[in-house]
Protein backbone atom coordinates (compact mmCIF):
# COMPACT_ATOMS: atom_id res chain seq x y z
CA UNK A 1 0.00 0.00 0.00
CA UNK A 2 1.37 3.52 -0.91
CA UNK A 3 0.46 6.41 1.25
CA UNK A 4 1.03 10.12 0.35
CA UNK A 5 -0.32 13.14 2.01
CA UNK A 6 -0.73 16.55 0.83
CA UNK A 7 -0.84 19.75 2.97
CA UNK A 8 -2.73 22.79 2.25
CA UNK A 9 -3.51 26.01 3.23
CA UNK A 10 -0.74 26.32 6.09
CA UNK A 11 0.23 29.61 7.30
CA UNK A 12 4.22 30.22 7.87
CA UNK A 13 5.16 30.82 11.72
CA UNK A 14 1.81 30.43 13.10
CA UNK A 15 1.56 27.07 11.77
CA UNK A 16 5.00 25.65 11.64
CA UNK A 17 4.47 23.19 14.73
CA UNK A 18 1.66 22.06 13.43
CA UNK A 19 2.76 21.48 10.05
CA UNK A 20 5.57 19.46 11.68
CA UNK A 21 2.97 17.21 13.47
CA UNK A 22 1.48 16.48 10.38
CA UNK A 23 5.06 15.45 9.18
CA UNK A 24 5.99 13.26 11.65
CA UNK A 25 2.82 11.52 11.88
CA UNK A 26 2.50 10.81 8.42
CA UNK A 27 5.76 9.38 8.16
CA UNK A 28 5.16 7.21 11.53
CA UNK A 29 2.18 6.01 10.09
CA UNK A 30 3.44 4.52 7.09
CA UNK A 31 2.68 7.48 4.47
CA UNK A 32 6.26 7.99 2.00
CA UNK A 33 5.89 11.81 1.41
CA UNK A 34 4.23 14.88 2.26
CA UNK A 35 4.01 17.64 0.12
CA UNK A 36 3.27 21.28 0.97
CA UNK A 37 4.19 24.59 -0.93
CA UNK A 38 6.24 26.38 1.45
CA UNK A 39 7.89 25.63 4.65
CA UNK A 40 10.20 26.19 7.39
CA UNK A 41 13.69 25.24 7.58
CA UNK A 42 12.79 23.12 11.15
CA UNK A 43 10.82 20.65 9.72
CA UNK A 44 13.53 19.67 6.65
CA UNK A 45 15.92 19.41 9.68
CA UNK A 46 13.34 17.15 12.22
CA UNK A 47 12.60 14.85 9.08
CA UNK A 48 15.70 14.75 8.09
CA UNK A 49 16.59 13.64 11.56
CA UNK A 50 13.92 11.20 11.89
CA UNK A 51 15.01 9.52 9.04
CA UNK A 52 18.38 8.89 10.45
CA UNK A 53 17.54 8.17 13.89
CA UNK A 54 14.85 5.90 13.36
CA UNK A 55 15.15 4.78 9.66
CA UNK A 56 13.14 5.42 6.35
CA UNK A 57 13.42 7.72 3.64
CA UNK A 58 10.10 9.77 4.32
CA UNK A 59 10.20 12.89 2.48
CA UNK A 60 8.98 16.23 2.40
CA UNK A 61 7.63 17.52 -1.13
CA UNK A 62 8.38 21.01 -2.04
CA UNK A 63 5.43 22.04 -5.21
CA UNK A 64 3.98 25.64 -5.75
CA UNK A 65 1.20 23.73 -7.29
CA UNK A 66 -0.94 21.27 -5.24
CA UNK A 67 -3.67 21.10 -7.40
CA UNK A 68 -1.87 19.76 -10.14
CA UNK A 69 -0.14 17.12 -7.85
CA UNK A 70 -3.42 16.11 -6.68
CA UNK A 71 -4.81 15.61 -10.54
CA UNK A 72 -1.55 13.57 -11.46
CA UNK A 73 -2.22 11.51 -8.31
CA UNK A 74 -5.84 11.16 -9.58
CA UNK A 75 -4.79 10.32 -13.50
CA UNK A 76 -2.23 7.69 -11.99
CA UNK A 77 -5.11 5.34 -10.40
CA UNK A 78 -4.82 6.92 -6.48
CA UNK A 79 -7.98 7.51 -4.89
CA UNK A 80 -8.15 11.22 -3.42
CA UNK A 81 -9.40 11.15 0.27
CA UNK A 82 -10.02 14.93 1.87
CA UNK A 83 -10.21 14.37 5.39
CA UNK A 84 -12.44 17.19 6.75
CA UNK A 85 -14.74 17.28 9.54
CA UNK A 86 -17.84 18.17 7.20
CA UNK A 87 -17.00 14.46 5.33
CA UNK A 88 -18.62 11.42 5.25
CA UNK A 89 -18.69 9.40 8.53
CA UNK A 90 -14.94 7.33 8.57
CA UNK A 91 -17.32 4.21 9.50
CA UNK A 92 -19.18 4.60 6.27
CA UNK A 93 -16.32 4.90 4.21
CA UNK A 94 -14.46 1.67 5.65
CA UNK A 95 -17.73 -0.14 5.41
CA UNK A 96 -18.32 0.62 1.95
CA UNK A 97 -14.62 0.57 0.46
CA UNK A 98 -11.81 -1.76 -0.03
CA UNK A 99 -8.76 0.12 1.30
CA UNK A 100 -7.28 1.53 -2.02
CA UNK A 101 -3.51 0.12 -2.98
CA UNK A 102 -2.65 3.72 -3.97
CA UNK A 103 -4.14 6.80 -1.88
CA UNK A 104 -3.36 10.69 -1.31
CA UNK A 105 -4.97 11.82 1.58
CA UNK A 106 -5.26 15.44 2.16
CA UNK A 107 -5.31 17.64 5.34
CA UNK A 108 -6.00 21.37 5.31
CA UNK A 109 -4.61 23.94 8.03
CA UNK A 110 -7.41 26.91 7.33
CA UNK A 111 -10.33 27.08 5.17
CA UNK A 112 -10.03 24.97 1.90
CA UNK A 113 -11.03 25.59 -1.19
CA UNK A 114 -14.17 24.34 -2.54
CA UNK A 115 -12.56 22.91 -5.24
CA UNK A 116 -10.77 20.29 -3.01
CA UNK A 117 -13.96 19.10 -2.23
CA UNK A 118 -14.74 17.83 -5.57
CA UNK A 119 -11.40 16.65 -6.86
CA UNK A 120 -11.49 14.42 -3.47
CA UNK A 121 -13.36 11.21 -4.70
CA UNK A 122 -14.09 11.07 -0.77
CA UNK A 123 -14.23 13.72 1.86
CA UNK A 124 -14.21 11.61 4.88
CA UNK A 125 -14.36 12.86 9.07
CA UNK A 126 -13.30 11.16 11.86
CA UNK A 127 -15.80 12.63 14.16
CA UNK A 128 -19.12 15.43 13.84
CA UNK A 129 -17.14 18.16 16.01
CA UNK A 130 -14.43 20.88 15.20
CA UNK A 131 -11.17 19.41 16.03
CA UNK A 132 -7.69 18.92 14.09
CA UNK A 133 -6.07 18.09 11.13
CA UNK A 134 -3.00 15.90 12.87
CA UNK A 135 -6.50 13.86 14.49
CA UNK A 136 -8.02 13.69 11.18
CA UNK A 137 -4.79 11.98 9.49
CA UNK A 138 -3.57 10.31 12.61
CA UNK A 139 -7.13 8.36 13.24
CA UNK A 140 -7.60 7.71 9.32
CA UNK A 141 -4.42 6.15 8.87
CA UNK A 142 -4.63 3.79 11.94
CA UNK A 143 -8.39 2.50 11.30
CA UNK A 144 -7.35 1.88 7.19
CA UNK A 145 -4.37 -0.32 8.27
CA UNK A 146 -6.03 -1.77 11.36
CA UNK A 147 -3.30 -0.49 13.79
CA UNK A 148 -0.37 -2.00 11.20
CA UNK A 149 2.30 0.73 11.87
CA UNK A 150 3.48 -1.24 15.11
CA UNK A 151 4.70 -3.52 11.96
CA UNK A 152 5.77 -1.42 9.99
CA UNK A 153 9.52 -1.55 8.69
CA UNK A 154 11.64 1.82 8.90
CA UNK A 155 14.99 0.19 7.19
CA UNK A 156 19.00 1.88 8.29
CA UNK A 157 17.27 3.23 11.76
CA UNK A 158 20.32 3.64 14.18
CA UNK A 159 17.73 2.79 17.37
CA UNK A 160 14.49 1.11 18.16
CA UNK A 161 12.09 0.84 20.76
CA UNK A 162 11.29 -1.49 22.96
CA UNK A 163 7.45 -1.17 24.16
CA UNK A 164 6.96 -1.61 28.05
CA UNK A 165 4.91 -0.43 30.41
CA UNK A 166 6.50 1.58 32.80
CA UNK A 167 9.47 3.37 31.32
CA UNK A 168 11.32 4.25 28.30
CA UNK A 169 13.51 1.51 26.80
CA UNK A 170 15.59 2.22 23.60
CA UNK A 171 17.89 -0.51 22.14
CA UNK A 172 20.76 0.94 19.73
CA UNK A 173 20.77 -0.99 15.85
CA UNK B 1 -17.51 7.31 30.45
CA UNK B 2 -15.57 10.21 32.10
CA UNK B 3 -12.80 11.67 30.50
CA UNK B 4 -10.19 14.40 31.60
CA UNK B 5 -6.95 15.11 29.86
CA UNK B 6 -3.55 16.86 31.41
CA UNK B 7 -0.99 18.04 29.06
CA UNK B 8 2.21 18.86 30.45
CA UNK B 9 5.69 20.75 29.65
CA UNK B 10 4.10 22.91 26.76
CA UNK B 11 6.07 26.02 25.37
CA UNK B 12 4.53 29.19 25.71
CA UNK B 13 4.36 31.03 21.99
CA UNK B 14 6.08 27.77 20.62
CA UNK B 15 3.17 25.50 20.89
CA UNK B 16 0.47 27.48 20.91
CA UNK B 17 -1.03 25.99 18.17
CA UNK B 18 -0.40 22.42 19.08
CA UNK B 19 -1.93 23.04 22.52
CA UNK B 20 -5.06 24.48 20.88
CA UNK B 21 -5.40 21.31 18.90
CA UNK B 22 -4.64 19.16 21.96
CA UNK B 23 -8.18 20.65 23.45
CA UNK B 24 -9.89 20.65 20.21
CA UNK B 25 -9.33 16.98 20.36
CA UNK B 26 -10.09 16.50 23.56
CA UNK B 27 -13.71 18.26 23.20
CA UNK B 28 -14.35 16.45 19.87
CA UNK B 29 -13.29 13.16 21.46
CA UNK B 30 -15.54 13.33 24.25
CA UNK B 31 -13.81 14.40 27.34
CA UNK B 32 -15.28 16.52 29.33
CA UNK B 33 -11.64 19.08 30.58
CA UNK B 34 -8.35 19.81 29.92
CA UNK B 35 -5.96 20.43 32.38
CA UNK B 36 -2.73 23.13 31.50
CA UNK B 37 -0.81 24.97 33.74
CA UNK B 38 -0.45 27.94 31.53
CA UNK B 39 -2.35 29.17 28.57
CA UNK B 40 -2.49 31.93 25.91
CA UNK B 41 -6.16 33.60 25.32
CA UNK B 42 -6.18 31.92 22.05
CA UNK B 43 -7.51 29.06 23.15
CA UNK B 44 -9.28 29.90 26.16
CA UNK B 45 -11.80 32.45 22.61
CA UNK B 46 -11.13 29.37 20.39
CA UNK B 47 -12.93 27.02 23.26
CA UNK B 48 -15.77 29.33 24.29
CA UNK B 49 -16.59 30.02 20.64
CA UNK B 50 -16.79 26.08 20.21
CA UNK B 51 -18.78 26.00 22.95
CA UNK B 52 -21.63 28.14 21.46
CA UNK B 53 -21.63 26.88 18.65
CA UNK B 54 -21.36 23.41 18.39
CA UNK B 55 -22.56 22.94 22.07
CA UNK B 56 -20.95 20.88 25.22
CA UNK B 57 -19.44 22.45 28.13
CA UNK B 58 -15.63 21.26 27.38
CA UNK B 59 -13.60 23.32 29.97
CA UNK B 60 -10.10 24.22 30.04
CA UNK B 61 -8.75 24.49 33.75
CA UNK B 62 -5.43 26.32 34.54
CA UNK B 63 -3.26 24.49 37.48
CA UNK B 64 -0.03 25.26 39.13
CA UNK B 65 0.62 21.84 40.02
CA UNK B 66 -0.78 19.09 37.26
CA UNK B 67 1.41 16.60 39.33
CA UNK B 68 -1.19 17.26 42.48
CA UNK B 69 -4.09 16.76 39.50
CA UNK B 70 -3.08 13.07 38.50
CA UNK B 71 -2.20 12.10 41.99
CA UNK B 72 -5.82 13.58 43.30
CA UNK B 73 -7.33 11.09 40.22
CA UNK B 74 -5.99 8.42 40.86
CA UNK B 75 -6.81 8.46 44.65
CA UNK B 76 -10.43 9.50 43.37
CA UNK B 77 -10.53 6.39 41.16
CA UNK B 78 -9.23 7.18 37.59
CA UNK B 79 -7.20 5.24 35.82
CA UNK B 80 -4.15 6.88 34.68
CA UNK B 81 -2.51 6.61 31.18
CA UNK B 82 0.12 8.11 30.24
CA UNK B 83 0.39 8.18 25.94
CA UNK B 84 4.23 8.40 24.75
CA UNK B 85 5.98 6.19 21.96
CA UNK B 86 7.69 4.74 24.77
CA UNK B 87 5.17 2.89 26.09
CA UNK B 88 2.91 -0.18 26.12
CA UNK B 89 1.53 -1.31 22.65
CA UNK B 90 -1.99 0.12 22.26
CA UNK B 91 -3.35 -3.28 21.01
CA UNK B 92 -1.75 -5.09 23.69
CA UNK B 93 -3.28 -2.30 26.31
CA UNK B 94 -6.86 -2.94 24.97
CA UNK B 95 -6.77 -6.84 24.65
CA UNK B 96 -5.41 -6.84 28.50
CA UNK B 97 -8.04 -3.98 29.78
CA UNK B 98 -11.86 -3.39 29.82
CA UNK B 99 -12.15 0.44 29.48
CA UNK B 100 -12.32 2.22 32.83
CA UNK B 101 -15.75 4.42 33.87
CA UNK B 102 -13.09 7.34 34.68
CA UNK B 103 -9.89 7.74 32.90
CA UNK B 104 -7.36 10.46 33.09
CA UNK B 105 -4.86 10.69 29.70
CA UNK B 106 -1.32 12.69 30.46
CA UNK B 107 0.29 13.92 27.31
CA UNK B 108 3.37 15.56 27.39
CA UNK B 109 4.77 18.56 24.57
CA UNK B 110 8.49 18.61 25.53
CA UNK B 111 9.83 16.17 27.46
CA UNK B 112 8.06 14.69 29.88
CA UNK B 113 9.45 13.85 33.91
CA UNK B 114 10.39 10.54 34.83
CA UNK B 115 7.76 10.40 37.49
CA UNK B 116 5.30 10.72 35.04
CA UNK B 117 5.97 7.24 33.59
CA UNK B 118 6.26 6.30 37.26
CA UNK B 119 2.64 7.70 38.54
CA UNK B 120 0.68 6.02 35.26
CA UNK B 121 -0.94 3.19 35.59
CA UNK B 122 0.03 2.45 31.85
CA UNK B 123 2.59 3.79 29.58
CA UNK B 124 0.81 3.42 26.05
CA UNK B 125 1.59 4.10 22.32
CA UNK B 126 -0.04 4.27 19.37
CA UNK B 127 3.42 3.43 17.28
CA UNK B 128 6.80 2.80 17.39
CA UNK B 129 8.27 5.73 15.54
CA UNK B 130 8.33 9.34 17.12
CA UNK B 131 5.29 11.01 16.32
CA UNK B 132 2.73 13.86 18.00
CA UNK B 133 0.49 14.09 21.23
CA UNK B 134 -2.42 15.27 18.93
CA UNK B 135 -1.96 11.97 16.97
CA UNK B 136 -1.70 9.95 20.22
CA UNK B 137 -4.34 11.30 21.75
CA UNK B 138 -6.90 11.16 19.28
CA UNK B 139 -6.31 7.53 17.86
CA UNK B 140 -6.09 6.67 21.62
CA UNK B 141 -9.56 8.08 22.08
CA UNK B 142 -11.17 6.89 19.07
CA UNK B 143 -9.76 3.45 20.06
CA UNK B 144 -11.03 3.31 23.66
CA UNK B 145 -15.08 4.65 22.34
CA UNK B 146 -14.72 2.07 19.16
CA UNK B 147 -15.54 5.26 17.09
CA UNK B 148 -18.58 6.45 19.23
CA UNK B 149 -17.51 10.05 19.16
CA UNK B 150 -20.14 10.23 16.35
CA UNK B 151 -22.85 9.93 18.71
CA UNK B 152 -21.73 11.53 21.23
CA UNK B 153 -24.27 14.69 22.59
CA UNK B 154 -23.39 18.43 22.44
CA UNK B 155 -25.80 19.99 24.56
CA UNK B 156 -26.94 23.45 23.42
CA UNK B 157 -25.42 23.55 20.18
CA UNK B 158 -26.50 26.16 17.61
CA UNK B 159 -25.64 23.94 14.65
CA UNK B 160 -24.85 20.63 13.50
CA UNK B 161 -23.12 18.99 10.89
CA UNK B 162 -24.71 17.12 8.25
CA UNK B 163 -22.38 14.43 7.04
CA UNK B 164 -21.36 14.65 3.10
CA UNK B 165 -19.88 12.58 1.04
CA UNK B 166 -19.26 15.61 -1.38
CA UNK B 167 -19.40 18.86 0.64
CA UNK B 168 -20.25 21.11 3.37
CA UNK B 169 -23.22 20.93 4.56
CA UNK B 170 -24.38 22.33 8.22
CA UNK B 171 -27.93 22.51 9.95
CA UNK B 172 -29.10 25.61 12.16
CA UNK B 173 -30.71 24.10 15.36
Amino acid sequence: MTIEVVRIGQRLVRDDRVTTHAALVSRAFGASRIYMNETNSEILQVIDGMNKSWGGSFEVALEDNLKDIIRQKKDSGYMIVHLTMYGYALHDYLKFNTVPEKILIVIGASKVPREIYSMADYNVSVGLQPHSEIAALAVFLDRIQCGEQFKREFPGASKRIIPSRTGKCVSDL
